[in-house]
Order: structure tokens, then C-alpha cells, then sequence
């Protein structure tokens, strides 16, 4: 009965999603039960308690939002926010900017604090500002610059924010699962994430954190949340570990599977030796291309490992070489995006495509297309 | 390496997730590919052109949201009002009472018309409502209301409002797939769905399609949707068969997979005997469960097939009964929401889960359980 369409597999090595391993796919396909089956909140319930340790925090309310990335990145701001509140939001890549333009859409007070693309901020800098606007409700950064491949340092502005009033909040879509993101020992009050990188599992879950600090701030919200399917404080009637489950919405139960699966694969494996891998993984990548005449875009020493932006060799276009990656060798790499348009690639190295194998398929793809 | 984690299969016979067909799971595990694939973009186009034909409409923005229903009626809304549009609701359940929700919390200025829980709305009493309050910027009515199973009919609505300034917003969560929408012949502008209902796939992604008449209202906006996520400008330049794709967010590839095939068996079996599968079967079953002395909650004439709420015989507890049913059976039932909680059940015979099997099955464990 069925009509297949043809799926080629590709071995993706693009900024996301990330190569998706069987036992994934195949929790993905089990019965679909409801979503208030007593199985299915055991699930839920497990796949939260395995968030908290993956994020490295005790936060009570750590789920998955219903939706991909942006969705939870959405999520993370219209909760602590209200219309009018000044929110400081750096900006050195893409999805800085796309924080900034949702925090205007929900009526804020946005200073943006610019950084040219592919480097980092000093905490002295987001600190200095943040001393100017002691009123900012939100400090918001990126943790891993995934249109860029800058890797932000984070402990000296959760240090600094959790003494203020300020919130502090930090999109870790790119870096949870592949480096250490620490929620609790970096102080951060809202995190979140998306399933389809790091954690290798396809995209439609996005994990999402709130800290007690964050948790007080929704408590005493003067207005309820914009958005009724984001809010918090109706999600935590379902998804808390509360006498009853209040429905709110339908969960994607089959995602929830595979967001598990994909959970358990990491604890597998270990956190510690997960980074490890993907740190070896990705600098061995960067040396490579080094030599290849390709040049590094994100500032040095502060390269994320699993997603690496890189110019190609002697000004050549992008385009027609990533097109023949594809259609020639099946192996899919990102472009650039904003002022890196055209001229380079982004490479992701990210859960279960973070191997030695995947690198050298790659390089030999490289080696004979720019021969 | 997989650990398993035991999911009993369930027959699912409640207000949703419906049963979902052993080809729609296996298109959920094919081979994840990348958001910008072309092979990937094939599907999405694909999915919209049956979306258009599932839904009749020719409307060019017919697409599925990454989230569940809610999200999709989340967008309906928000992208065609602004703060202080007046909105006209129909509120006679749930859903309606959602709608109205979510409304206030964009900023509109909301008129509620309220209909006893099982009624439909008469047309005339909404024109009329309509007419003292020519400045609405749309009507909003739920054409299945999946809390009370009534169905509501849309055409002397549409008709009317087409030759108004106001827009007609219909929730078709629980009937796309199921009985007619006709999206054009009723002159709805916006219409929204959900996957895991009469679709007979896992929840995950909710279709929406907005007419010329709405697109207008888009494109004439004052201020952006309050959504980043859910903005339906942006999504029609990813969405959009246009020369490019602009890349929006990562769409929720496997997902994709799942509706297309699910779609592919909608189309197979035909729209005309989809509909007259769920009639009679649906039929079948109210008028068992009316021999066995349950009282149906829908007011008469206005009964969904595919969704029937019913009051237990001899006002018994529903609760117990159906921990019962679903613990020892393996059947999933719905219990009553609001102000029919502990009062019915909500039985659903939803896309593959509409037959005459499963209604022998359900009868047989009733009449064992009440017996």
C-alpha cells in the first residue's frame, strides 16, 4: 500500500540537523499513544530529568517546547518579558539579531550591543553596558554562534548578572550536548536549545530551562504572556511533575520518543567523553582545512568545535563547490548567512556525525573538488 | 546498543492522537535530510499541494506550522489581528473559549457570543451580532468542537462575511480529513488544523491556509506579528514556491515525512469516501451507545462521526470506568472537559481508527465494563 517517495540519505555535516543514528529513528517509529497515557508521561517525565543533567542544572521546570529552536528561543524571552522592559541583547551573528527582533515584536526595549561577526564579546564589555542600564530585565547572548562558529565565554557575566535584577539568558541551540553548557555553574536563568544538533535527534523538540530567579519573574508577570501556547506557567501545569497533568496542548509524542532515545544515547557515551569527542573531532577538522588553504572565520581561541565557519580557498564561490558536495558525495554543508553570504561554509561536526570517519569523507570529497 | 523503553500499543479511540497506519510510521523513520534539501523542499511542496486539496482551497499560502494544533491557531490568529482589532468569537466549548483567550492576550478587543456546550451557533444569532459590530476585523468560529463533538455549519457564515471587512477564522483541528471543510466553497479566509486527528498521523505539525482576503489583512499590517515564529510573512518566503527559499528555521523534517504519506493514504482512499467512512461508522456507534442507555451531549442534527461526546448510562462516574477501559483493554476514550468534566466520554473514530472493527471492540469492552 504504500507509495514511497525516495529519500537519498545524505551525511550531514551542515549546521544542522545532524546525522541521526538508527536506534533514534527507530524510537522515533513506536506506537503513537496519547498524551495523558500513563506511558507516555513516564516518557516525558524521564526525557526531563534527562535534560536537567544534560543542561547541568536542578532547574524544576526543563522541558521540551513543542516546536524547533526558534520556538523555544521565543518561548525563553516572551516568558520574562513584558512590553516596555529594557532587554540587552548581543549581537554578533544571526540569532542574536533574530533575539533582538522578537524582544521589539513583544514590544521591549532593545539595546543591542554589536560585535563584529565571528568574534566574541568581553564580559568587561556586556558588563560595562549592563552598568550603564542597571533597569535591563534581560541580558541575552549567544552561546555558540551557529552563523558564525564563535564559542562565547559565559561564567563572568552569570557571575555578574545573579548579583542584579538583570535575568540572564543564553541560547544555547548549537553547543548543548557538544560542549559544556553548565546552566546551573554558569548561572544562567533561561537556556534553550533544539534537538536536531548536538543531541542528534530530528528537529521538532526544543529543551528549554527556567531558573527559580526566571520562575519568580513569570510568578509576578503583571500581564499574562503573549503567546498561550509558550507560557510557561500553563506548560508547567502538563509537564510538571504536579499531582495532575492539566492538558494544555498535544505533545508531538513520537519526537518525544526520540528526543528520549537520543538522551539516553548521550548518557551512554558520558557527557565528558561527548566533548571530548567533539573537541578532537572538530580541531583535528579546523587543522585540516587550515592546511587546505581555507580560512578560519570565528575569532581564535574562541572556535566552537562542532560547527566551524571557514572562507574558502583563494576567494573561490561557495555556491557551485557546496552544490557539487551535495549532488557528487551526498554530504550536505551549510553556506554563510548576513555578510558572510557567498563566501564561506559552515561545517557541523555534531552528535552522532562528530567522528574521524565523517572528517576524512569529507576531506577527500574536498581534496578532489578543488583539485 | 538501543535501550528500550516499552511502549504498549493502545487502539486510540479518544479526541486524538486517532491510529496512526503502519506506512505513516514508517515515513516518520526515513532518513533525516537537511530543511534546504532539495529533496526535502519536494516533500514540503508536495504536502502543501495535498494540504490545498484536503482542504479546498487554492490558496497559495497553505502550509503545516512546526508545532501542534494550538500553535496553528496561535498563527491563524495573530498574524490577521493587531492590538485593539475587535474580534467576534463563538464560544461554545473549549476551543472557542481558546480562541478567545489567546485574542486578549494579543491585545484585541474581544466579543465573546456564548452557546450552550454541545450547541452549534445558529448563523442568524453571530450575523446579527455581526451587525452591531460592523468594525470586526474577523469572526472566529471552531467547526468541530472537539470538547462537545458539535459540528457547527459554516456556509450561511461565510457567505455573509465575504461581503464584509471581516474576516472568517475557522478552527478545523478535528475535522480536516474527516467531513467536508471546503475552505472556498464556505468562504472561510483562515483555516487551521492539527496532524492527529482525522489525518491519522502522530501530532507534530498543523496545517494552515490563509485566503487573498487574509493575505491582504497580512500584508497591510501596521506593525509585524507579535510572532517571530509563527509570522506568516516570513514563513511564505521559506514555505513559498517562489526562486528562493529563504531560510525561516528548521523545519521538522521527519514530521513532513509522516504527513506526506499520510496525506498520500487521504488521497487514495478519496476525500468522498473518507468522509462517508467516519459518517458511518461515526453514526453507527451513537446509535449503539444510545441502545446502551448513554446520553448524547451534541445537540441533535449536529452531531460530529468523528468525535462523539457522550453521558455515561445512569449518571455512573466516568473516570474509573475509563482507567478501566483503557488498563485492562487497551483502549483510549476521552473524559469530558469543563463542565462536562467527569460527566462523558469523548470517543473518537478519527481517520485510520474510523471502523466498524473498532467499534465491535469498543462495544465489547463497554459491555463487559458496564455490565
Amino acid at each position: 500500500m504504500t507509495t514511497p517517495f525516495p529519500i537519498r540519505p545524505r551525511l550531514l555535516l551542515g549546521p544542522g540537523p545532524s546525522p541521526v543514528a538508527d536506534r533514534v529513528l527507530e524510537a522515533l517509529s513506536r506506537p503513537t499513544v496519547g498524551h495523558l497515557d500513563p506511558q507516555f508521561l513516564a516518557v516525558m517525565d524521564d526525557v526531563n530529568e534527562r535534560l536537567r543533567r544534560t543542561f547541568g542544572t536542578s532547574n524544576a521546570l526543563t522541558f521540551p517546547v513543542s516546536g524547533t529552536g526558534s520556538a523555544a528561543q521565543e518561548a525563553a524571552l516572551a516568558n520574562v518579558v513584558e512590553p516596555g522592559d529594557k532587554v540587552v541583547i548581543g549581537v554578533n551573528g544571526v540569532f542574536g539579531g533574530r533575539l533582538a527582533e522578537m524582544a521589539r515584536r513583544m514590544g521591549c526595549d532593545v539595546v543591542t550591543v554589536e560585535e563584529e561577526w565571528g568574534r566574541v564579546f568581553s564580559p568587561d564589555r556586556l558588563i560595562e553596558v549592563l552598568g550603564r542600564h542597571p533597569d535591563a530585565r534581560v541580558l541575552a547572548v549567544v552561546h555558540a554562534e551557529t552563523s558564525t562558529g564563535a564559542w562565547q565565554p559565559l561564567e563572568d557575566l552569570g557571575t555578574y548578572v545573579s548579583g542584579t535584577d538583570t535575568l540572564f539568558l543564553v541560547d544555547t541551540v548549537t553547543s548543548l550536548g557538544g560542549v559544556p553548557v553548565e546552566v546551573d555553574r554558569n548561572r544562567i536563568d533561561v537556556a534553550y536549545s533544539g534537538t536536531q544538533k548536538c543531541l542528534g535527534v530530528p528537529p521538532g523538540l526544543a529543551p528549554l530551562t527556567f531558573s527559580h530567579r526566571a520562575m519568580a519573574r513569570i510568578r509576578s508577570r503583571r500581564q499574562p504572556c503573549q503567546s498561550w501556547y509558550l507560557d510557561a506557567a500553563l506548560l508547567a501545569a502538563y509537564v510538571g511533575e504536579g499531582s495532575e497533568r492539566r492538558y494544555h496542548h498535544t505533545a508531538p509524542i513520537n519526537m518525544m520518543y526520540a528526543l528520549h532515545e537520543g538522551l539516553v544515547a548521550v548518557e551512554e557515551e558520558g557527557l565528558e567523553a561527548r566533548y571530548g569527542r567533539h573537541l578532537d573531532v572538530g580541531r583535528r577538522l579546523q587543522a585540516e582545512l587550515v592546511e587546505r588553504g581555507f580560512e578560519l572565520f570565528a575569532q581564535e581561541g574562541h572556535r566552537l568545535p562542532q560547527l566551524t565557519a571557514a572562507a574558502l580557498p583563494g576567494g573561490r564561490d561557495e555556491a557551485p563547490l557546496r552544490r557539487a558536495l551535495l549532488d557528487r558525495f551526498d554530504i550536505e554543508v551549510g553556506g554563510g548567512l548576513g555578510p558572510a553570504k557567498g563566501r564561506i561554509w559552515r561545517v557541523g561536526l555534531m552528535g552522532a556525525g562528530a567522528t574521524h570517519e565523517n572528517v576524512d569523507r569529507l576531506l577527500a570529497a574536498i581534496d578532489e573538488l578543488l583539485d
